[in-house]
């Protein structure tokens, strides 16, 4: 599946924007201009209006957005008006941490199952889940309708975890182990190796000391 | 600090090679070709070749890359040729994954303090670490040379966070937070909100339901 033309920073940036107009909702708040909500999460209102911007025209110039159509509009383009089900593989430290990300269930994606190899694991209970065995993944798949796997498993495991989650349907994969995989055309892959995330860090920071 | 040309796609295929080139030198292999490289991570030889390329000539042609050369090089590009400290704010079970995450350690990155307000957490053992009091956060960054920070708290509490980090010293920040932080400018900040990786995805799920 090949990527958007819509820049990753600005669906990132959608997805602030979204979760600062759900507080205004909450605050009865009607209208909103760009340069409020800019203020409101951080950013400059000409990025908020380019950002908006990509998806037509929203606002009226003068009286700002309607929050509640605007922010309706912005889950709609996340694919957040419906929920999705989600698997996790591997119950270690990170992936038990994800199987109770509240942040996760309250934009619609809930975790309805994850899986280990470990004995030690399987049977633990993680929030309303109790970790499976590995042979219940691809029942769990189907019998849910998954469209998003979670692999947290070590890096020798996942091209393998990766292939039995295509075979059963699931759709996009979300990878936080560092081995990079295979996936076929029809499936979205995104990576994140929490390692990498500090590494960027560290790439800018010596840069910035090379150059002093 | 300004976002570097080298786009981050490219530092982040610069640290899967890097993990895959020190596999081959457990293995005592000598010389790699970008072909093999490539096969080994799974992208194409001409895009190991491009990532490359930004740094200068490595290989030789016919020969290919002296594989400890090429690996001492892409760690020193990656500021991995020295360790780094790095202090968690947000002992909760994201925040406590990650300060026993192996993947740190491994790449020199060393978790030496995480701290939370909560009376149940402070002083739970994590790995090596226990769970300090807030207060302690200031004094951990000076007596340990701190240059990167991790946020792990509520939206609402991040940026206070940050502030405090930053005015001990922290030189970048990693935000676990889904609130868009405010820096100065000479901090580098990256922010991983784990849901929006998801709604990268439904993002893309869905913008490819609508094409159907």
């Amino acid at each position: 599946m090949k990527a958007l033309k819509i820049p990753e920073a600005t669906v990132t940036r959608l997805s602030v924007y979204s979760r600062h107009l759900a507080q205004l909702i909450k605050d009865g708040i009607l209208t909103v201009s760009s340069g409020e909500i800019a203020m409101g999460v951080g950013v400059s209102s000409a990025q908020v209006r380019k950002d908006l911007a990509y998806f037509g025209e929203f606002g009226t110039r003068g009286v700002g957005y309607n929050v509640q159509d605007l922010y309706s509009h912005i889950m709609r383009i996340l694919g957040l008006n419906r929920t999705w089900n989600v698997v996790i593989v591997g119950a270690g430290k990170l992936g038990s941490a994800l199987a109770v990300y509240k942040g996760f269930e309250d934009r619609g994606f809930n975790v309805v199952g994850i899986m280990d190899i470990s004995a030690d694991r399987i049977g633990q209970p993680l929030g309303d889940l109790v970790v499976e065995p590995m042979e219940n993944l691809e029942q769990r798949i189907h019998e849910k309708n998954v469209e998003i796997g979670i692999v947290t498993v070590p890096a020798a495991a996942a091209q393998e975890v990766a292939d039995i989650m295509v075979r059963a349907g699931v759709r996009s994969l979300l990878n936080f182990s560092p081995r990079v995989l295979k996936v076929p055309d029809n499936v979205i892959l995104r990576n994140v190796d929490l390692s990498v995330n500090l590494e960027v860090l560290s790439f800018n920071l010596s840069f910035f000391d090379r150059r002093q």
